[in-house]
């Protein structure tokens, strides 16, 4: 190292922050084409875009209760003694808060049913750890209506992200439905009332097994034998759509909204049977969280991998704003958690991309004296559409032909080095190198 | 209102939080096509994407000294007593410390000359005032190299800074360019120690005008009469490109930085010959801040506007990266605060947008028989690239129609309303309505 590059200042070595990911540029690159893909996706079944601030009042964060939520607020280095007003701010956890408040807040100036998309980052206070990001993009669609909604919405919903997740070029995917309806209706015909115990117990049932979920449902629960076994036995089933109505009915429980369920279930199980029998599933165990979720609901998983956890979710509500207006407005939504999913990818060695660089062709610098004339081909072909880099200084060819190798362009195009010669172009991958006019050459 | 959607809850009926702002729909999909215009502009000269996550540790932010940026730290809402971690993280306030954080990071793992754009929020933690954001997006391109960096990329800068412009449609624009070789030359050479007082004075010229300079630069900086008026005389300089170096010269100062700034400038406006002379300036009053701008400075102005302040802004840097790493990377960069530019042109109401949804066919429900023939031509145009709203019930017809007014989707299409008739599609603008074939029909 010279002598000159020494320096005396003192250097803090950065490091990465757990939980914090970025990505190389070539990795980027291919998280900026799944984000287009996905955007076109929800642009395609006509959901609009928002973005709401990365920062919401502490009152709307909590407003439906989320305590639990590990949420960051916000303080300001140098804040005055008399200014307290950041103190009530937090970054939102998720993009449905943020999404209900924006519903109440621009009521009148919306047209419903009310389609949105949002890609947007959330950052979760977690404790660092594999896997767990506390900042981390999530890909979200609702739709929400004011009194009802449809029950068309609840197929579209994971026909929707079933386009997304092929589009993604994933390993094999299934979405898994159920209706909490029918968790409901047959929890409380079975008389149990503490439903958010029993369910969060069932929801375990992949990871822990039967015998144990069984177990805690009677030391945790307090439900007897009898009952948890019952209980169990709606959990276990997982069917296909033909299949789920005749399993639930065999278990001998009568009950009006559990009925209801299977109703809604069931058109929307028809509703996709365009889709691959193999990966839309119809399965008891999925359960959600009680806190707003009332119909459809809805989670992906690798099949390979089911223990990775659930890759995508969503379901139906019926009243997600009412904290913030005095209104009925019901919806169902998806979300699915992009940097959670590019992270795998990436591990699994998935995510493939040569190039460091979006140009598709590099200009060659012949000669200091020629930059004019390397500079107007160089544009010539930008106004043509593609991307173009030109090469900086008039060095030796061979090291400009290195840097376009080292970044991933494609083509390197030559100027002419005097005047009178004619364009050359060459294919970096095949070597292939001809005459070419920049008016007229197609990649 | 109906009893049923009366509520009980308490209601926290929210507003907007001053600093943050967020847009309608319509708005945001104009917000959407400027980012993609951006991209798409800094891709095409070859520069990469990364992207940094909001975090970073306050070592970083505060590592070149940045104490006065009001930055936002975080803390959790339920943090462990023991954890202190989190109180060392804040969210960036700009896309340049991150930039550089990065670079060094991954030092052996990018090419170089590295060529980079982020499109990104920032957050400040400013007191709320008309027209400055807390939170806002911010696109920056700026290449970095080892050691050296050719001036070459000095012109390319402020190029595709008024191609942005340009492509944006923003009232008329121009480029101010300066170097700060000049400035701290000249102002060397007149035996003025003080160079940030009397820069930070000089900079204040087109707010303040020049008789209130002269005086600040006598009685807070401490200058002679002569000298504040020759420091002055500089500042006022605004010249097309071939009058700046004689203007200089007539004020008699001769030194070697002088001279250097003087050919770099030349070099620079020369490479921007074939942009309209009126639009890149020459401005010797531009000044930009002393801490780590080097060389090249320059700023954008409306021209009807200037009062509004930098629109856009950037410079060369000699060492941008060295608290972090343990060599010379000199580069130079551009920012555009695109939320305070859109803000703005949404306030002069040159923002316009009848389209609530990105849908540009809304695919109409005949009877709830039909739908999966509705559906099926839906996904039919949605494979053809179209994107398509399927209306969600099958209530009267010109309710549908109606919806797709509100919404401004500009084409309707119905399906057979029965076995063997034809599709027929309704342009909305025209109210032109004619038998159609999915298969073939072009928009």
């Amino acid at each position: 190292m010279s002598q000159e590059t020494t320096k005396k200042q003192k250097i803090y070595r950065p490091h990465p922050v757990s939980g914090y990911p970025e990505w190389l540029p070539e990795h980027r690159m291919v998280e900026l084409e799944w984000i287009e893909t996905i955007r076109n996706i929800f642009e395609s079944y006509g959901f609009c875009n928002i973005e709401t601030p990365s920062i919401e009042e502490l009152d709307v964060l909590l407003a439906k209760g989320a305590t639990d939520k590990e949420i960051y607020t916000l303080a300001r280095l140098q804040a005055d003694e008399d200014d307290k007003t950041d103190a009530r701010l937090g970054l939102h956890f998720d993009l449905t808060v943020p999404f209900a408040r924006y519903t109440a807040q621009h009521f009148n100036d919306l047209v419903f049913p009310f389609k949105r998309y949002q890609i947007q980052r959330s950052w979760r206070g977690e404790r660092p750890q594999k896997g767990r990001f506390r900042e981390f993009y999530q890909c979200d669609i609702d739709v929400i209506n004011i009194d009802s909604l449809p029950l068309h919405f609840d197929a579209e919903m994971p026909a929707i992200m079933y386009e997304v997740y092929n589009a993604l070029n994933l390993p094999p995917v299934e979405i898994r439905l159920n209706n909490r309806k029918i968790l409901v209706g047959y929890l409380q015909e079975l008389g149990i009332t503490d439903l958010a115990g029993t369910t969060r117990n069932l929801d375990k049932l992949d990871k822990i097994g039967a015998d144990k979920v069984l177990k805690q449902l009677q030391e945790e629960v307090g439900l007897s034998y009898d009952i948890a076994e019952k209980a169990l036995a709606l959990a276990t089933i997982k069917a296909k759509n033909s299949e789920f109505a005749d399993a639930i009915r065999s278990l001998g429980i009568i009950n009006e909204l559990l009925e209801e369920g299977i109703e809604e279930l069931s058109f929307v199980m028809n509703n996709l049977s365009h889709l691959p029998e193999d990966d839309i599933k119809v399965d008891l165990s999925i359960v959600r969280g009680l806190d707003y979720y009332t119909g459809t609901i809805l989670e992906a998983y690798f099949k390979d991998d089911p223990k990775f956890g659930a890759i995508g979710s969503g379901g139906r509500y019926d009243d997600l704003a009412g904290a913030f207006i005095n209104k009925k407005l019901p919806g169902i939504g998806i979300s699915i958690g992009l940097s959670r999913l590019f992270s795998k990818m990436l591990d699994m060695g998935l995510i493939k991309n040569s190039k460091k660089t979006p140009a598709q062709i590099m200009v060659v610098l012949p000669d200091e004296d020629r930059r004019k004339e390397a500079a107007e081909t160089a544009s010539l072909l930008r106004e043509r559409g593609y991307k173009v880099e030109l090469f900086h200084s008039a060095i030796k060819l061979k090291r400009q032909l290195s840097y376009a190798e080292r970044k991933g362009i494609d083509y390197v195009w030559f100027p002419p080095f005097k005047d009178g010669q004619a364009h050359e172009v060459k294919d970096m991958r095949t070597g292939d190198q001809k005459h070419s006019d920049p008016v007229i050459w197609e990649i």
